[in-house]
């Protein structure tokens, strides 16, 4: 839970969300912790409930829980995954509704540790984005929903913050380049 | 009043306004806690003044209070706020000079959250400033003083916040892709 | 000296300048408290010292005082300033090497704040620099040095930040503006 | 030991780097304290160790030392350096893929300090790429290796800092001329 909460602060600090605009949560065994619904990313301290990893049956937190619980739920059924990171970071946000499909990035962090970003379409919080999200997490550790926001996985909360902060990194830069190129 | 002090602190970390360009106020039944004219958002601590909402009654303390403490009024007695945010957001200016009566958000946070930015005219603390932003506060939960800055309505000091910070990420997100695309 | 030091941080926090890219000084009668030669801002303790703002009688403390020094002086001759704020900043230092010889703001706050913002030559540290830049800071309250950055002044510490603060936001809103009209 | 872990922290608040895309190192004799491989630059406590300078001789340490440990060592091998920083800061990203072999900075500052920077090519940790960084820091502080970011030395870490800011600081400025005047 303490490390939910440090890192809400850190993605806020660095810039990669604002305000109640993402969600976070660590999975554990059967259950997540995830952050509750309208809670503010830098003040997570008592907004963070223990729901089923299974949806097949309901908790009564479910309804206090992020409205993104679902993409979370598909995302841990379908991957690896023990940790998940959601922010709308800006520059990822721009350069999903540049791209149709991915985005391919140019500098060498990114190349080497993200391949490409594929970008999925889905409206907030609905089963379509929870479906693509978790189909596009397969094969990778990132993906950004078009025109919302970046979606990150790890093995630890720790890892899913590089792959947040990388895949903005990734978008920066790329957009500063198109712009540098086609001008 | 800490609530005030602490979201004028946010205001500024976040980059939604800088210095002493912007002030905050809360209603509390007839009254509203307002920033002094002048004061630093981010040390608001001493700052803080309580004045009628009705300026019927002019109060002692209105010579301090906030040089905007006019707008604050308007927006309160024409609709349900409960607390205002006022912020010279920097992409917020700059978009308000670019588009003519409105901006329509192209990210499916503000999409849902504010669906379109009204922004309106009339200089800094003016009565136009104060009937156009509490006009477009009607229907709307946040607005953008053209050239000058963003004023936010909430039930809450915290809703506000979501509503100025989520206007700076619409506007940021459509400068950079209209530049995308014009270039 | 606590003033300067706590503005020394707020300038590195509000980005208006970088590591020891910067100066600050303040007047107490014939002597000026201002930081020490490659001394960084945001951690001035133990960094200010003490000298007259007459260089005729020049002070042993001089060879340690920033290298400005001679533009401090000059500025404290020739206005009534009490206060003084260097920095680095980026989208001023942009602007002043796409301007001649001033900026004109399009924000309502710099417009009404700062009128124009004159942009003035001379080497860093020179004494073309401190007379000219003395010089502009007679009829406005800050200046930009051409490729090199701001300076501010004030009757207070306080008032010479909101200056910085507003050329650096003058200067953005511009260039960003000025990007979108042309492409 | 405190040097490196309160410069890691001001490296990420400045903007210089991200979550872990960067190492630091300073020499003492033949050893040099260096970060940890996959460590948060914000967060080294507990997360440097001591390895030799010389290869020659490894050392049970070196793999749990930055992957870089090997630009470092070529570095201190080539050069007075006592301190080395390493980010990926984006605008040097940027600059360093939009330029053959060297970026000639606009601003005065970068100008008098840095005169140009060198671009250097080599994948992250290769030999080609301590070779081509050693070679290049024998005449100037700072190097971008091409797409991945700065390296940058001093006599102290303090030192190093401020090249490394000041490169981000020339970059970003180039950049925003260079968009300006193709426009």
């Amino acid at each position: 839970m303490q490390e939910l909460i440090k890192y809400g602060k850190k993605i806020v600090t660095a810039g990669l969300a604002h305000s109640h605009f993402g969600n976070v949560s660590k999975r554990v065994g059967d259950q997540m912790l995830i952050s509750t619904t309208g809670s503010m990313l830098d003040e997570l301290e008592g907004q963070i409930v223990t729901v089923p990893v299974d949806s097949a049956s309901p908790d009564e937190l479910d309804v206090i829980a992020s409205t993104e619980v679902n993409v979370h739920r598909a995302i841990y059924n379908a991957t690896s995954a023990l940790a998940i990171l959601h922010g709308h970071s800006k520059y990822a946000v721009v350069e999903s509704l540049l791209h149709e499909s991915q985005i391919v990035p140019e500098d060498s962090e990114s190349i080497y540790f993200l391949h490409e970003i594929p970008v999925v379409t889905g409206g907030i919080g609905s089963e379509e984005l929870a479906r693509n999200a978790a189909s596009a997490l397969r094969d990778h550790k990132g993906t950004i929903a078009r025109g919302h926001g970046t979606f990150a996985r790890g093995a630890t909360v720790d890892e899913a913050f590089v792959i947040l902060s990388s895949i903005e990194h990734a978008c920066m830069v790329k957009y500063l380049l198109d712009m540098a190129r086609k001008s």
